[in-house]
């Protein structure tokens, strides 16, 4: 057998206790037997981040970003050291970094930091001592060196990151789930395992709701073409590759199936039909930092049309208020607003090439009576605003519709 | 009022909670507002640095004393953000730092590190931005930016070394009691509080049992003359100055009396009066890495003799172990033990230009019919071991006779 370097990266819920830590120990400690050279990447224990926002928020309901930082990158190296000992436990080699040990230098940007270069000849050093290196994932390091965090889904970037910069063979991403699915199990129990999906693909199914691995993580791996191996900690079962091109043996039009149910809508009436129009609507929210999801304008008629767009539910109350505020200043009619929808939304890079994907995916809708209140498309990826009640039917319905569960 | 730079270091029962963190930056928020410069030593939250030892003896129960430090070294780093963000808060300006992020270079003893030089450009920078600066106690970096802790009572040491680095004008220690009694006051509510008192004496007291500050940190501040204030982080009082040398009205030949009940002792009978002797049967003891304390040897009779030594009580099973081995291979008689024995000892520097203090000790004891089973002494102390029982009877007798509580 080859000698590989491989990066491998446990979320928190793969190190929620004790009992899971010596099980990621043993699972590392197999691949080292095997004479595999491994980076071993971890995010904080179960729920110590949102523990320690907890906290900090009884101090100070505002923080510094910079001393937020400075507090849950402290979650990280806990879990590796942790690791460590469990490693050592078991006879192997092993020792844990900080993201600034490692050299993973990131802007100055903090809670939400940029890796600019990772210096990794530590790194390189104690691999060729024949150690397993374990790296605190989520965290970076300022060229003054302030402690930097990388944002939601940071430790998957700091997988892909460190497996760019150290050309390595594998980067296996660890979760508590199988892999990617062609849509939610617990929605749908007949949804299957997907082997292998694209970057375009996962990014699309990241950002229309599949929880898996944030967009910017995949992101990162197809800029720089990391091969991504998701799969879960508690199974030796092989999950799903995320790659650049899948060769499938027949052509698969839909990939899978996704469900948002976390969004909300907002529809401007008799918006007056004048060039600058919508930048003016769509200023306010965005110069107050609001996310504005799918926006669908129709043709108009009477020299007015009607604009509705989504948001997140967290940020609709604010956006609510922003735009009321828009709609009489630009002399518009009433703002109408809709918590009890939902996304449902196909994937797959085989409809670029086919036609009609569409027009089935409306069809089945229509065939179990589900109207559709918006339609949004991508180059792969159809997405529908229903009725809130219809998301589980809609899902199993378009699942079963393009062949999903074979 | 002139400008003062201060040190200030807060101990984990100062910063145990939220609240607690909250009085810690209105203290520090009041000399800021007076246009003093401050730097602020935290030490862990409470019972954190514990609590983290827990859980790592449940995954291994001899961790690496490196993977050790990368995990107590977060419990600092957890007080300083919190106490930056408190003090965000009242409106003043602070940022936060771990010991390897201002520079605190020791060497590469883990888990006992010792400060080899300290950086502080980064300080003196926010300093002069107007800032207070928070620096994590206990902990620092070697020049392989390995994270290193300085042992127990690290955060004072912090303290004491950057005051002597930065040149501080006072260096305050805060804890949760009002500075250094004449004895304890839990045993005697007679005891004063001791206004100043010279680093030999608060040395000899220190390693005596008084567990206000580890001897460590005062040997530093004796080195480079670095005054210290210890006092409480929950009271306005004046604490206890411990400085060079203490100009008082009258002469003070004792300044306190000091318990320690935390020993046992061992005899080992009939040792052959031959040179060498001693050593062979301590050679074994510090080769296993035990501290032997009070070491007694009378002058021989018929070519042998008697010698008691004390050790700590957690030492003292495998203390007995290696003694009984060590007697029979030398070929001394029987080995006795004692665990039901106490320490106590008077301290004062005005010991060295007075006669008279052990046989008044001696004497005050005696008509307490409290009988003595070994005599040490050096310069400024005189310690005697007697029966447990009779300990706090023994700590008021000799307070109220050197006139302590006056």
């Amino acid at each position: 057998m080859s000698r590989k370097l491989i990066i491998q990266k446990y979320g928190g819920s793969s190190v929620a206790n004790v009992e899971r830590i010596q099980n990621v120990a043993k699972r590392v400690a197999g691949y080292k037997k095997n004479s595999h050279n491994l980076v071993v990447v971890v995010s904080a224990l179960g729920d110590t981040t949102d523990e320690l926002i907890e906290l900090a928020s009884k101090i100070n309901t505002e923080p510094s970003e910079r001393e937020m930082d400075m507090l849950l990158s402290t979650g990280e190296q806990i879990s590796v050291a942790l690791l460590a000992m469990a490693l050592h436990k078991l006879g192997i080699e092993a020792i844990s970094f900080t993201g600034a040990q490692v050299g993973i230098v990131t802007d100055s940007s903090h809670t939400r930091a940029r890796i600019i270069k990772i210096n990794a000849d530590r790194i390189r050093d104690e691999l060729k001592k024949g150690r397993v290196v374990i790296v605190a994932g989520f965290q970076g390091v300022t060229l003054t060196q302030d402690i930097t965090t990388l944002g939601r889904g940071g430790s998957d970037l700091t997988a892909v990151a460190l497996a760019k910069e150290l050309k390595a063979d594998e980067c296996e991403i660890y979760t508590d789930v199988e892999g990617i699915y062609t849509t939610d199990p617990r929605i749908e129990p007949k949804a299957k395992k997907i082997d292998a999906i694209t970057y375009d693909e996962m990014l699309e199914m990241a950002s229309l709701g599949a929880q898996v691995m944030q967009a910017r993580s995949i992101e990162v791996a197809k800029k720089f073409d990391v091969p991504i191996h998701v799969r879960s900690s508690f199974s030796p079962n092989c999950g799903t590759m995320i790659i650049k091109e899948v060769k499938r043996m027949e052509d698969v039009v839909v990939s899978g199936v996704t469900l948002n149910k976390n969004e909300a809508k907002i529809t401007i009436c008799n918006v007056p039909d004048r060039p600058g129009i919508a930048a003016k609507l769509f200023k306010g929210l965005s110069s107050s930092g609001i996310n504005v999801d799918m926006i669908v304008q129709n043709v108009s008629h009477l020299r007015s049309t009607d604009i509705s767009f989504t948001v997140s539910k967290a940020e609709f109350p604010k956006a609510l208020r922003i735009t009321r505020k828009a709609a009489k200043a630009i002399g518009a009619g009433d703002v109408l607003d809709d918590q009890d929808i939902a996304r449902v939304s196909v994937v797959g890079v085989g409809m670029k090439t086919h036609s009609g994907v569409a027009a089935k995916m409306f069809d089945a809708l229509a065939k179990d009576k589900i109207n559709i209140e918006m339609i949004s498309t991508s180059d792969i990826s159809i997405s529908c605003i229903i009725q809130k009640k219809f998301a589980e039917a809609a899902v199993k319905t378009l699942h079963s519709k393009f062949g999903l569960a074979k």
